[in-house]
């Protein structure tokens, strides 16, 4: 019994997997729609059950969590986050291929949710059933967590955890749901997450529009917005809100040096942004600790007034943004709604009004955690190089909820896969290197 | 003969001075919508040359200028200035009766155009019959300038003035086509009209929209507008662009014991408005001065990134917003877009791009000229007592184009008269007086 034996078996089993993913991309399990949830879980029912495990539905206020358990009395549990919900397809236009009709082409396989996160769903259940052909068990109990919100925010999963907390804490570590190789074909770890605080705005500062002709005696809504929107920052990106930064904590020496041996491909970004320099002509370590280390400040959206064609003179009673902020570990949003509250209050800014905000905290795993080098090892012996390694990346998700449990984020995507967006896809190579980083790191771990 | 025998002619003649105005009502021509110019034409025709008119159609690349005159051989010439235009008649739904079927109801004709400016044409036009009626003929000569594009911004005006200087600069005066009663039922008399620069205004930073995830990597357009046009004033409404105050002179005794004398109805407004105190806190002479001698910076529009429900976390590529100005006597657009522009390049706003502009210069007559004193003694002597005098109203018009013609603005409107608005409308008091008025200034002039 050895690994290069389950090697052979993810080999030999390579059409049946594919096959398998392909069932589970039919099935338009799209949270938004509200469409195909049942028929997604009937079919994680089955399939787990095949593979061995024991599995329960976890209910919400939404859509039901799938568990899965395979405890064979180890000393160690590993557990795999992921969904069974995809993005909406639209538009159905842009697509080459119908979204839900999985198609290979190019030794790609092109369907919606294929690289968010189906591929990763099979490719990890494959994985462990390849391990169990060859050794009859994993060396590991394991667990899945599939939600059926996250493409809508996870809404319910605060709830699942709550309810749920024993089946999570006794995990020894998580491998979350998304990942892959960057554009030169390197593959990616990703140990944190940011936090984020969104943020809905309106100000209404008359009882109508009035003509501009009198814009003297009455307060522009959209003026007073853009003032509003302005005073958050500095041109400098940075934030003016007394007590922003309170509570982070300052990078340490080994953050520091991850930073720095972080590759950052600049070219890359430049290119895929359609820019030729970046912001505050940023570049090297200052853009990387910007990235890594520093809270942000968006404007998502802005509207106010007259938007036609042609001039119309009128003074906009009413104005309304969306602004998003994303949080390093230490921040907390529940804080920092008040501290912008504050902040507009004491500089004359009462009129804007808070009209919804919702958010969460960062998380992140510290690449000394055993389990973040077991993942990173293992990758370093599957691909034959060392990984790139993401202390943290600019997006959010909810891995805080898994608190106490070093999450790592790894999976089979790539830099083009079009997630989110028509012709989403993954390469068939990449999901069979995929099964065999689990299966050696279920071997390992 | 004598005044008084004009009057009972009016009082006689009322009901078919109704009439005549309810046909052209009929008419709808709307600028915007290119229809009912050439029927509107042929009625002008027909019933200024019954009326003993010699009349020429102007061309222009857009409707033609109406034009017709009484030379009797005085001295002196009186112009008029009025539109055969009207706006829009949308949204029909909020009107009680057809907008182009006039109706009288509780004193009132109900019309579109009726207000703004059908009623004066017919007003000023029945009143000078009645009086060649009584007199024979009028103690000065006549002029009658009818454009078709008021109510689009009279694009084509300044090429008429420029092709028929001699019509307009042989006038000793020129009665502008708008005015009436404001919210106490007092007459109101409008010495000038504030200039205007309008600009279209456009930043992209980005190739394309960007995940917020990356934000700190380019320059969030709705964020760079925002800045950029939160710099363009501070929060006392001092306009920041170096240069913008120039050229305005100081205002004169006079002019400040006029602003002085003014009643500026602050409570009619705040009502109107909606608002409980006026921006900034303003009130009474500081209030005045601000209206009457001050520049504006006015936000019309603005929009950018995600406007939809929920949230989005995006990093928009593209913001647009539309901004006017109100200009005072000194300023002149063209100096003033140069200023705004080198302001931004100064500024580190490069990327606002002035997609366009366009604009005209204030115009004013000075309430010591003998035919504003004319004006106003003539309302005073036919109402009773002291019309509101305004050195200046907020809103601009195209009256500089009539350079070295003393232009005052008086009409037979009211201030729920609902100009540009569902169920426009003018008392037929209003209306009758109206006659009475311009005979009378016929007679002193």
């Amino acid at each position: 019994m050895s690994l290069e034996e389950v090697y052979q078996e993810i080999e030999h089993n390579k059409d049946a997997s594919i096959n398998l993913l392909c069932d589970l991309l039919k099935i338009p399990s799209i949270a938004a729609k509200k469409t195909g949830g049942p028929e997604a879980i009937e079919f994680l029912s089955k399939v787990f059950e095949e593979a061995g495990f024991s599995y329960f539905l976890a209910e919400t206020a939404g859509n039901p969590v799938f568990c899965a358990e395979m405890n064979v009395g180890a000393r160690k549990t590993l557990l795999f986050y992921d969904h069974y919900d995809v993005q909406p397809e639209d538009p159905v236009d842009l697509w080459d291929s119908p979204p839900f009709e999985p198609t290979i082409r190019d030794g790609k396989i092109f369907a919606r949710g294929v690289s968010d996160n189906k591929g990763e769903i099979i490719c990890r259940l494959q994985a462990i059933k390849a391990y169990n052909h060859v050794f009859g068990k994993p060396p590991v109990n394991i667990k899945f967590v599939i939600e059926g919100e996250e493409e809508v925010g996870s809404p319910n999963l605060e709830e699942f955890v709550n309810n749920n907390k024993n089946f999570i804490s006794d995990a020894d570590g998580c491998i979350w749901e998304f990942g892959g190789r960057d554009g030169d074909g390197i593959q990616q770890v990703y140990l944190g997450v940011k936090g984020i605080l969104y943020v809905h705005l309106k100000t209404n500062t008359i009882g109508r529009d009035v003509h501009s002709g009198y814009t003297q005696f009455v307060d522009n809504a959209a003026y007073e917005l853009s003032c509003a929107l302005a005073a958050l920052k500095d041109r400098n990106d940075k934030i003016q809100v007394p007590g922003f930064y309170d509570n982070i904590p300052e990078p340490s020496e080994k953050d520091m040096r991850i930073i720095e041996e972080f590759e950052l491909k600049e070219d890359l970004f430049k290119e895929n942004f359609g820019i030729d320099h970046f912001r505050l002509n940023l570049t090297g370590m200052d853009m990387k600790k910007k990235y890594f280390l520093e809270p942000t400040c968006n404007i998502c959206g802005l509207w106010s007034g007259y938007q036609g064609p042609g001039g119309k003179t009128v003074t906009p009673n009413e104005a309304f943004a969306k602004v998003d902020f994303r949080l390093v570990p230490g921040q907390d949003p529940k804080d920092l709604i008040e501290k912008i509250r504050k902040f507009w209050d004491d500089n004359n800014f009462q009129h804007i009004e808070i009209t919804g905000w919702d958010g969460y905290i960062a998380a992140q795993t510290s690449i000394e955690n055993p389990f973040a080098l077991a993942v990173i090892n293992t990758i370093k012996d599957v691909e034959g190089h060392d990984p790139v390694i993401w202390p943290m990346v600019g997006g959010s998700g909810p891995m805080y909820l898994f608190e106490g449990v070093p999450c790592i984020s790894i999976g089979c995507g790539h830099s083009k896969g079009n997630a989110h967006a028509p012709n989403e896809n993954i390469f068939i190579d990449d999901f069979v290197i995929g099964m065999k980083t689990i299966a050696e790191l279920i071997h390992r771990f």
